[in-house]
């Protein structure tokens, strides 16, 4: 009796915060409030738990609305990466700070992506991945920060990760909401509960 | 008969030039032979006969063969402007150094643009511009260029012109190709002639 009693507490109290929550993380979500002319410096940044990894979305699908085009700036410290990676859109990079090291396997015909490639990339180069080309950036600079502007088309990104490079396209995994969209995209689930 | 011998000789010239200028514009438009990984100081620049502005592609439809996404770093010399227009693209600007003025319209649905609104713009500020708003960036701080990196999607960019801000929509000038997509994208046509 007195362990149900706290467990409508619980309930009591998670009841009257969520619209609390939802509202907050509505509030970071929505287009509605934001300058049209945003100082990157005041944008919302993290890691999405991901380490080493600093993001920002510039301007995009999620938060402002925009269907066709998405822009991030990103920042790897050195060690850090992204996962072996595939996605269907277009990608290009253009890198501000640092260096870093580009894998690429582009055999999206084979089974699996086999060996990469290895492409030096550097302060004030660019460089764009073939759709559906399986790759992969690290900071392989162990002194310095690696800083990219990245830019895809068709948002929110939708990313196939694999385990390793011999890993089956057919086994890599879907993560959709990727790790900076989840918070606002599935803020409508949320809302139709 | 001595003026026509020298339109002859003229035409013989031509004749054998003409491969020559085609093969230097075609090795200039084709991806083949493009490294992956490009440094951006050593890609084309030019003002494509506007003054004070410098452009380079960075990654796009007429040189690299993307579909969805382009990326331009353009810098704009004090008092230097683009023309006041509009497109059915989506478009993203990251100030990378400098200052200047956005002027935008959004009243697509009326006859013109009429009287723009101002925004202050700055180096490491992101803005969008609204599909078919017209707009205008202008530098307009006396003493420095404003640098910027300018995402559009669905590439090659067809540009609608206006003289003035009170223009009709419907009097706005189609310029297609683009500037810096001229030589490209009317390359092909040479090629069949």
């Amino acid at each position: 009796m007195r362990m149900s009693g706290v467990l409508v507490l619980i309930f009591c109290i998670l009841s009257l915060l969520l619209p609390l929550l939802i509202t907050t993380a509505s509030s970071w979500c929505s287009i509605k409030g934001l300058p049209l002319v945003r100082n990157i410096s005041e944008l919302p940044q993290d890691n999405y738990g991901r380490g080493g990894l600093s993001h920002i979305t510039l301007a995009g699908s999620a938060m402002h609305g925009l269907k066709e085009v998405e822009v991030w700036l990103q920042t790897f410290s050195p060690g850090s990466r992204t996962p072996i990676h595939r996605h269907s859109c277009e990608e290009i990079f253009v890198v501000l700070k640092g260096s870093g090291t580009l894998y690429l396997a582009s055999s999206s015909h084979e089974k699996y992506p086999g060996k990469p490639q290895e492409y030096f990339v550097f302060a004030n180069s660019t460089f764009h991945i073939p759709v559906n080309d399986v790759h992969q950036v690290w900071n392989t600079n162990e002194h310095e920060d690696l800083q990219m502007l990245v830019v895809i088309s068709r948002p929110p990104v939708k990313v196939f990760i694999y385990e390793d490079w011999f890993m089956p396209h057919t086994a890599a995994k879907l993560k959709f909401p990727y790790y900076w969209d989840e918070q606002c995209l599935l803020e409508p689930l949320k809302d139709e509960l």
